[in-house]
């Protein structure tokens, strides 16, 4: 029911989603009312409707919400989850209330004490996730320990990577860089052997794989995602004015539209939309709140394919087996 | 005599940027013979040569530079800015070292405590200073404040900015972001009347000139910085291979030469090099050690601006004034 845009985008995305897995399932959680306008006549298969007439205001603080019995849609789409009667579940609205309602509602995964979100950064090849990004802004060097254990648990269980390379985000490579809190993060993370900790790596190096989990607080990595994410916005937009500025230069961008398309797609971040919260027992995916429909289809697809892979076992077991 | 590349790039840089402004005089710090045998026969008009043998190594802890009494030319190009022979002062080596020698030889403009590294984002138009970008990795809330006055004094010397706006770099622009440190910082910003706070902004604001100067531990800034540069990379690359794809976009990217040349300019973190260490009593200007010779002639041209521009004297005389 939420995000900038609402029902008229996550829902057009969700039934797209639904359409190209046939395996997919999905319990579309809002005001029915609204929903099924929306839809028009029927429901397509392998879907329903859970009507949860509610929705947390945008700046609703997490707090309130949790004091909040009303029957949001937030709440009801994670009681679904707490419950086992799905897999995963998929939020376009407000960060602080998913993360505050899905540590009431949903328990840990045994070996972590607070979740964290990550995405995957969008490489050329090779998976690189990035965490935390936000549901911690103050953050001990345990807590930059424990999500180092949760993105290589992650990057195993989605990838079958043996030992993911495990990085601390810093502004140098050099032993001396970091700031008191990074440092001591660095020594928890050397002096645990399950981990492969290949050091700090800077901004510039968080596109080049130079590992397959980033760690940082969650201030940290907001800032240096929502950076990225405003400089390929920016450039996308000095390319397209470029290619508009003369007569000639639009003739030359409607030759060149295929190129043009493979790098403004390139450039777009709402192609790798959708943030995990890891470390509770259950797929969270958080969409970002202006994503359009492709976005959020993304994000729906991406909670697919962790329920799929059985993530929440696999990261569960490896951390079994690793102990 | 220091970076990645040395005389072989800082050397043409320099030079050049001594032809196209002809006020400029430049003090060739370094190891002489080395200089000289770099340039050939002769020096230019309004070069000359200050013999200092010694390099600091880009890893030297900075404290061990403090107790180095060699003849570095790190030492003796802060030298002759300390005793007023010069006016500014160019470097693209260890910048811990920098930072730590200049905070012994050079005294602070009165007001500020501690130097900031700060620099201008490469927007299309309007100006956003961004500071610290790393001399302060853990900061006070008190620290952030005095960041944001030299911000602003910066804004007003060097662009005559009546009263500059000035924003929290957070995870969010709802009050209740950020964590313990930035909301301290929001309050103490709250409630200096001399300064134009317009509250928090987020990593994809960076490039959309919503304040004059943007505020920032020295960690948070290195970091949303080279995220900013390595993306910029990063599309440069995806954009240059889409062209070179197959012959036919071969052919199209000879067409759209222009284009493509305007587009990879705006793209390119070298162009914008250049960060000055604000609130020491002298034009301090550090490049990019990776900088090549267009990145370093700009860090020269930017000092020789701030020169220009007096802007030290205006820092402290609009300091003077607001008291």
């Amino acid at each position: 029911m939420s995000g900038d845009h609402g029902l008229r985008v996550n829902l057009p995305a969700s039934l797209h989603a639904l359409r190209t897995n046939t395996s997919l399932r999905l319990h579309l959680v809002g005001d029915s009312q609204a929903i099924q306008a929306e839809i028009g006549t029927g429901l397509p298969q392998r879907a329903s409707i859970v009507h949860a007439p509610g929705i947390l205001a945008m700046d609703a603080s997490p707090t309130g919400v949790l004091r909040n019995t009303d029957q949001s849609s937030l709440r009801a789409a994670l009681e679904l989850l707490a419950t086992g009667d799905v897999g995963g579940m998929i939020s376009a609205g407000n960060t602080g209330a998913l993360m505050a309602l899905s540590r009431q509602r949903l328990s840990m995964i045994a070996g972590f004490r607070r979740p964290a979100f990550c995405s995957a950064l969008p490489l050329p090849s090779g998976h690189s996730y990035l965490l935390d990004l936000g549901a911690n802004v103050d953050c001990s060097p345990e807590q930059l320990h424990e999500f180092a254990s949760m993105g290589s648990a992650l990057a195993k269980a989605l990838h079958g990577i043996h030992r993911p390379r495990i990085a601390l985000l810093s502004n140098g490579r050099e032993m001396a860089k970091g700031n008191s809190q990074i440092q001591r993060a660095r020594d928890l993370l050397e002096g645990d052997e399950s981990l492969e900790f290949v050091g700090f790596i800077e901004g510039d190096e968080l596109l080049r794989h130079r590992a397959e989990v980033i760690v940082c607080d969650g201030m940290l990595g907001n800032v240096a995602l929502k950076s990225m994410e405003g400089t390929a916005h920016a450039l996308g937009d000095l390319l397209k004015a470029s290619f508009q500025a003369t007569p000639w230069r639009r003739f030359l961008s409607m030759l060149s539209r295929g190129a043009l398309q493979e790098v403004l797609r390139g450039m777009d971040p709402g192609r790798h939309n959708g943030a995990f919260l890891l470390g509770v027992q259950g797929v969270v995916v958080k969409s970002h709140g202006a994503a359009r429909e492709q976005g959020f289809t993304a994000a729906v697809q991406q909670a697919a394919r962790c329920v799929e892979n059985s993530m929440v076992a696999l990261m569960t077991q490896r951390l079994d087996s690793k102990q």
